[in-house]
Formats: C-alpha cells, structure tokens, sequence
C-alpha cells in the first residue's frame, strides 16, 4: 500500500466542485482510491472527502496545499485540508481512574490496529499510572482543584505542546475543559458521554436513566466544546435494558457500549473521515 | 388451547411470598404455565406474574379474587389483579391524521394477531374516516379546539364508558390529554412518542434530532400521566441516521420504528405482561 | 419539488468518469442535487448513482438516453440506466395467506409513502381477496400445483405485461417462482425471506432456528435469481430472542422485521438507491 | 455483601418444584435475592435458577448438597448444582495470534471487573507472550501440528489439572478442540466465533459474508461441542455493514463484536446464569 492523500472540503454549494476537483487530481495522476460527498440541501452547503494513490502524482506534497488554494480552493471559497497518509497523528491520553476505555484504547493502539502515537498519559490522579507504565507510554499527574485549575491547564497546554499532540481524548476524564484548551483544539478534542446524549446530559447518567426508567441506554463520542455535552456528536449506539437491571448493570452494560463508541470515534477522526459544520458532524464511512 | 388465568401481584418483599402463591394454585390443581417474578432490591418491593391453566382450576372463577385476597393478598399487603384469557380487553384507538400506526393497529386487529376489540376509534379530525370505514369500526369525530376541550373529553369520556372500554391508544393524537381523563384509565392509556425520551420531549421532536445532529433517533411507547411525556416507559427501540438523512428521511425511518414500537406495547399491556410501580414498569417478556 | 432524472451507472473503473459524468450534467443545466458512488477496489468496479433536477436542463428527456449513451456510456464501457421521478413503477404483489407484509405495503401505498401503484394482486390462494377488495385493488387467485405450474405462470406472465408491470414483490408468496418470470424481470423480483440468510434458507427457518438456539432471529429482503434464496440481498436486519420465546413468540417478532425490512428494500428499489452487480447490491443511502 | 449460594436446576416439569424449593431455602432462614424459572413446555422441562444470601442460612455449606439432594433433588428427578460466591472460578486462556478478545480479557480480569482468576495462558505460537508477561500471567507455548496434536493436548490438560481449572475460554484459539479435552470439561469450553452461527462456520467468516453479500455480520459465543461451530449458543450479536466495507473493514467491525460477545458470554458462566439443557442454553439474565 503506497502512501495516500485525502482531501476534506466543505464550501457554499456551487455548479461543479466534483467535476474540478476530481479533473485536477486525475490530470495530475493522482489515482482516486475512494470519493464521498454530501451536499447539505438546506444549508446549500457542499461536503467533500477524496482520498488519492500519491504514487504516481505530480504534484509535489509541499507544494499541494498552495496550488490547490490558488487553482481551486479559492475560487469555489472552500474550508479545506489535506493530510497524509505517512503522518501518524499524536494522540493524548486524559483518564481519571475507569480503566474500560483506557485498556480498550491502549490495546489497540500496542497491537497497531490504529495509525497513531500515543505519546503521553494525563491524569488528575495516579490511580492509572501503573497501567500506563505496563504499556511504556509517560504518565503526568496533573492534580485539578478549583483553585489550581486555571495553572494546572497551563501545564497540561505546555505538555501538549511539547509533545507535538494533535488530537486528545478524554477516555472518561472527571473534569471539565476550560475554553482556552478547547480554543487551542478546536474540534480536536475527543470526549465519551455515558448516555445517548442529549438524554441524561451532566453527571450520573446511568443513575438517572435508572430513575427515568428507559428500556435503553447509550453512549455518545462527541468534539468538546464550551458548552458542557452540546459538542458535535461522531458516534452513538445503545443497548436495550431491563427492569431486572440494577444501576450495577446499567453500568456494566454500559461501559462495553462506551469503549465501542469511543474506539468508532476516534477511528473516524484519525481516518480523516469526520468534518464537522455548524455544530454536527459529516461521517464518510 | 384452554382458558387460562394471569395473576399480577406487587407488595413489600418478604420471606415466602413465591412458595405461598405457587401453593395455593397447585393445590388446588391449577398448572403453572409461566411464571416470572423480580425483587426490586433498592426499593425492597416483589413483583409477580404467574399464569395457570384454568381447566382443572377448583376454585370458581367468581370467586377466586375474593378467596385470593382473603387467603394471601391480605397478608402480604398485595397490590393483585387477576385477568382470564377469555375475556378480550376493548381498546379504543385515538387518531389524528398519521396512518402508519393506524393501519398497523388496524391490519394486526382484523388479522387476529392480537386478543382484542377496537369498538370504536376517535379523532379529533375527519381525516381518517374513510379508513375506519374499510375496517368497519365506528368513527367518532370529536374536534377539539382550546375552548371546547373539556366539554369534548366530556364527549369522549361519555363513549369510554358507553362502549366499556378497559384501555385506550393514542396512535399519533396530537392532543394532550386532560387529568380527569387519565385519572379515569390509570395506567390504561398508552402513548406513542416519536423520540428516545427523556431526549426530545414535546412537538417536533424529529425536527429537534436533526438540529442537534444525533447518530441515533428513537421511539418510545409510554403511559400517559399528568406530565406531559412523562409517564412510565413500557418500550423503547431506535434506528441509526446519518448526516445525509433530511427531517423527511427521519420522519420515514422514524415512523417505522414508532408502529412496531408502540405494536409491542400494547402487545405485553394485552397479555398482562407490563406492570407499573413508580412512574416504572416492570415487563415480564 | 420538481422533476427530477436518476442516473445508475456501473462499468470497469476508470480515470475520469465523476467528473466526466458531473460536467455533462453541469454544462447542460443540470442542478444535482444527491451524487454518490462507490470503487469496488478488489472487482476494479466503478457504481454511481447520481439525482439531478431537471428544471433547466437542455438535453430532452427522449434523448437523454441517447446522448449520454453516444457521449459517455459507450466510451468508459458502461451499464447504466436513466430513470426520471414522474415515472411511477408499477409494482405487483405476490400473497398467499400471511397479512403482516400485505397489511404493511397496502398501507404505505395507501397513503402515499411510496411513489408507485399497485395494479394487482396476484395469490395462489382465495384467502386474501376481501383485504384486496378492501383496498380496491383487481385480486387474481391463480392457484398453483405441481400439475399446472408451468401454465399458470404463463397465465401469471400474460397479467405482468398486461399491467405493465416494472417489479414485484413476493410479500410471504409460498411459491418457488420458475427461472422462465425470473428471466423476463432480472433483479425486479423482490423476496423476504424469514431467516438472516445464509442460515435458515428454505422452509420454516423459526422452527429451525428454535431448534439450532440461536440468540438473534432475522429477515431478509433480496433479488430472486435461479438458486433458491442465494439472490442478491437489499437489507437484512435482526432481534433478540431467548430461551423464553417458543416458537410462535420468534414468528410474532420475526414477523415485525419481516415487514419492515421487506419495506425498506421496496423503497430503496423504488427510490432506484439499490443496484446488482455479479450477485451482491449496491445500495446508495 | 454477604456471601450467597446459587442452585442451578433442571428437571423434568412437576407441580410443586418452585413452591417446595422456596420454602426449603425460606425455612432454613435463606433471604432469596433473586429467582428465575423457565418451563420449555415442549419438552416438559423446568429450569431454575436461585440465588440467597447466606449469612443466616441454617444449614452449613458442606452439607448443603447432601441436605438438598436427599430433601428435594432426588424427590423430582432434578440434575442441580449449587455455587457459592466466594469460590473464584479459575479460567484458563486458550490464544494464538490476535490481540483484541485477549487484551479485552485481561484488561476485565485486571481491574477486577469479574469475579475469577487466571492462573494461565494456553498458546500454540510465542506470539502473544510479552502481553501475558505484561499482565504478569503464566503463559505456556504449547504448539500444535497433526502429528503432536495428542501429545500436546495431554499437556495442556495436565496443565489445566494441575492449576485446577474450572473452565477454558477459546479467545481465537486457532485449533480445533479434541473430544477428549471437551470430555473433561463439559458445558465448560466458551468459544468465539466471528460469525452469526449457523451461517459461516468454519474457516474465513469474514471473507465468505463478504463474499455472500450480507448486510450484517456477526459473532457468536457458544459452549464447545465434538460438533465443529455447533454447540449450544451462549450469546450472539450483530452489526450492519454496506457495500462500501472491505473484508479488512468486515474484521475490524466484527472483532468490536466478538470481543464484547465473548465477554458477555463470560459473565453469564462466571455468574451461573447459564445452563445446557439438549444443545441449547437457558440464559438467566
């Protein structure tokens, strides 16, 4: 497998973007290996997702994002990115003290299922670091208070920034993330939600959902934004309960549903395959 | 297949409860057919539903309540009700101007699907008139406007009680309905609400999925209480959506859920199967 | 909502062809307003489906085909077909006693779901005609035994072209339809078969699965070919089941998914969203 | 929590079994927490399963199966076991070369999601021993060749003896299990296979759904059986593919699955919920 290119553009609907921008890859020989669009009817938006063979393509990479801006990007006013295929995007890690999540990510990631690098760990507790340390990967315990929350998100920024982190999850981490993280990681921050938002949105889900008595539970993966569990949602499923389950179970039944739907997530958005507008997600898959 | 009788017993958990009622039909030469019972432990509470073959039954059917009652309800402080499979429940249908759960209720009731009778059907609108027609049941027209509203459930209640109805679907009505008529079905008026509740109560609630852009939209059949979708929950399903479904696209796989939904509700309220405790519903399936 | 042209193409993969394709639509006028396509990358298969409003579009509709076919089809080797959306199918319906996907499809086509007529009915028994009747609807009992299947066929063939029928849909139809109908509708024959094929193909597949345990049942819609349940399939879908349910419980809810996966593929079908190729579909939704 | 006793019963279908049961644990101060019964009415069979808290339970534990055997068991014919909750079962791992049940395993085994032990890891390749190692767990490379099977299997069952395992858990375990391994441990080898059984036995399940078109996948876990991919089925799930997956996307959906049906499947035996009764299970969950 040669190394590949992809493409997101997402612009104001217009005559002819398919047509543009798959002649400008084939004129160039660039073999297109997979396309998906959307167009977004009531938005009159447009949505796109090509991934293309660099073998035999010549248009060299450093210079691509220029030429497609100038030629084609402009002129149709698109929001765009190119990525490839050879660059491992970094990954960081934050987790409190549920190991679900944090064993199902580090599995994956050892055995190579994923193209990525987990460079560091973040905690606000050491309860995970002897699992960290199982798996080689440096572990930071960041203590959070109310009154050091402000400076410990500093020194989180700084690690982020050392370690080159392109994306973060938040494999149920107990703390809410202030805007000026967000700010630096728009649409890069990866969070689980115990429910199938937007029913039982705040702490406790599982608890409320018993109360509530629903026949089903959920999780949801959603981008972080500044409003608590409003972010744009990637990925959701459920699973049918029943009376005879106690919160025990609903926990238990849960937490499988919430590896799977983090572990969906984050494929998607290391696959190139998410792109979010206006607050939801496009998914190519 | 012979008559049978179902027994549905809620009361305080205690020492002896399943040996006693178990006893009691055995001895006099009921076979137990089915028998399914849960402890609700955090509330300390037993739930019960057993069902015998009446055939060598020795105690009269007339007077097995009182013998019930007297014999074990009392001393166990039990909420019972015993039902005989004989004796089919009348439903009355509320519509608006939706057919899918219409013509469903309908096609299972003529098919002999279910144990019932649909004596009458009530709409607030004329709409669906000639559909009642093909299926030979009565159609009462009662339009509701904010000023006439309790006079018509005056109307309405009136037909109720003159057709002897034991319990009443809302099969897409879109009207809210008034505590004194709720206070005369409690736990017999069954709701079909076109969301995963407790996410996207009130109108519009498929319009309010594709805004926040869920992965998942859902279908819940639920009790009517006093608070608008609120009630004890007897079914839940859901479907998976996508960025490229329109309201319309999820208003059409929606709707599919909702018939089969709301079809399964009132399946388990027919066969005795549903039980509510607490704004909860233990459901022996 | 205006007119609107759907194009389905698939032929050898190839550099060029979306934008050869979207241009031709573009520079004639043509407004798209859904485009999806798919690369079989193990086959070297390029599919397309591509929807465009024909408000301003140049080339006539008695042409089109004729055109593209001279301009594009016969350059890049295609199959391809052009449907336009005022074009209602004409959809037959095989029946033999069950009514839950008779009922179903009755409703839709009453209401309006589905852009398509049902001009007859076509069973093999007497047994449904009032509901036919009831739905105004010409029923021909044509029954079938060893004896005279092959002449009934020719009788069931002559109905088909009389009515002008574009598909049919075997909704529980107890017949194996011979290879002489199969050849004149390719990939126009819809089947549900009461199984997740590839287990349980044949007769009585609840009994079998009661048997075998399993722990999900299913149902399956697909295209009939020569070889028994082996066709094409459009969607398949599945519940849970236990050790509780006998089987006439997993017939009750089989029946529910029988239904509406049957419906499902009737409307992807309709909507020209499913396409065949060397015994697997392509479906664009 | 206190410590507790769960008896597992079946028996052919009598008057009295539950009644008589009940009140031998009530009479003897027993608190019953949960119970669940089945009658399989076709075959006139009576399965229970029932769990009391010990802590004032009059009869001592190393005469509880003698005291039930001679009082009741015998009485009706029963075949029973009883379990109590501090006897840690002991698991044995069985692996060869993927990564994703077994790092599920041991990341539930870790944290102390269930109540067992692990005293060793079964692999006819070294490939998976640095993970063991990781986990701190023996692991024993045991290869297997046609002409070593016998010889190596009276190793591993030695091995299995001399750590007193209770029951083994094929976690992709690529080799077939010979009767005299299943002999010893009846009811007692979970394994997983990467497909909705019975469709897709055998080798390569992936790669024939893929070749067969379907529109879900999925796994089932099933006690081990002389019959290949035929024992009685403990739990099963499915997902939806299109025709847009690969067989590669086909594996990385499915092992999603077969991780969580495997650990479902778990749960239930390390629980006592499940029972073998002629090639199927009775789930009490």
């Amino acid at each position: 497998m040669g190394e590949k290119a992809t493409l997101l553009i997402y612009c104001p609907d217009q005559v002819g973007i398919v047509a543009t921008v798959t002649e400008f890859i084939q004129k160039n020989n660039g073999n297109i290996v997979s396309l998906d669009q959307h167009i977004d009817i009531e938005e009159d938006y447009f949505f796109m997702r090509v991934e293309w063979d660099l073998e035999s393509f010549s248009v060299p990479r450093d210079k691509l994002n220029d030429y497609f801006k100038t030629l084609i990007g402009d002129r149709f006013k698109m929001n765009f990115k190119i990525y490839f295929s050879d660059n491992k995007p970094k990954m960081a890690l934050f987790v409190t003290k549920l190991t679900h999540c944090f064993y199902d990510i580090l599995g994956r990631t050892q055995s190579g299922e994923w193209n990525l690098e987990v460079p560091l760990i973040i905690s606000n507790h050491e309860y995970l670091r002897s699992i960290a340390d199982k798996f080689g990967i440096p572990f930071y315990h960041i203590p959070i208070t109310k009154e050091n929350k402000v400076e410990q998100e500093k020194v989180q920024l700084k690690l982020l920034k050392e370690y080159e982190i392109d994306f973060v999850v938040l494999a149920r981490y107990m703390q809410i993330i202030s805007p000026q993280l967000i700010e630096v990681f728009p649409s890069q921050i990866i969070n689980i939600h115990h429910s199938f938002l937007p029913a039982f949105p705040g702490a406790k889900p599982y608890h409320s959902a018993y109360e509530r008595g629903v026949k089903v539970i959920g999780a949801t993966a959603h981008y972080v934004t500044e409003e608590l569990d409003c972010g744009p949602i990637l990925e959701q499923d459920v699973t049918q309960i029943s009376h005879k389950n106690s919160v025990k179970d609903l926990i238990r039944k849960g937490q499988d549903l919430e590896k799977v739907v983090l572990s969906r997530a984050i494929y998607n958005h290391l696959e190139r395959k998410s792109l979010v507008f206006r607050n939801k997600t496009v998914i190519f898959d």
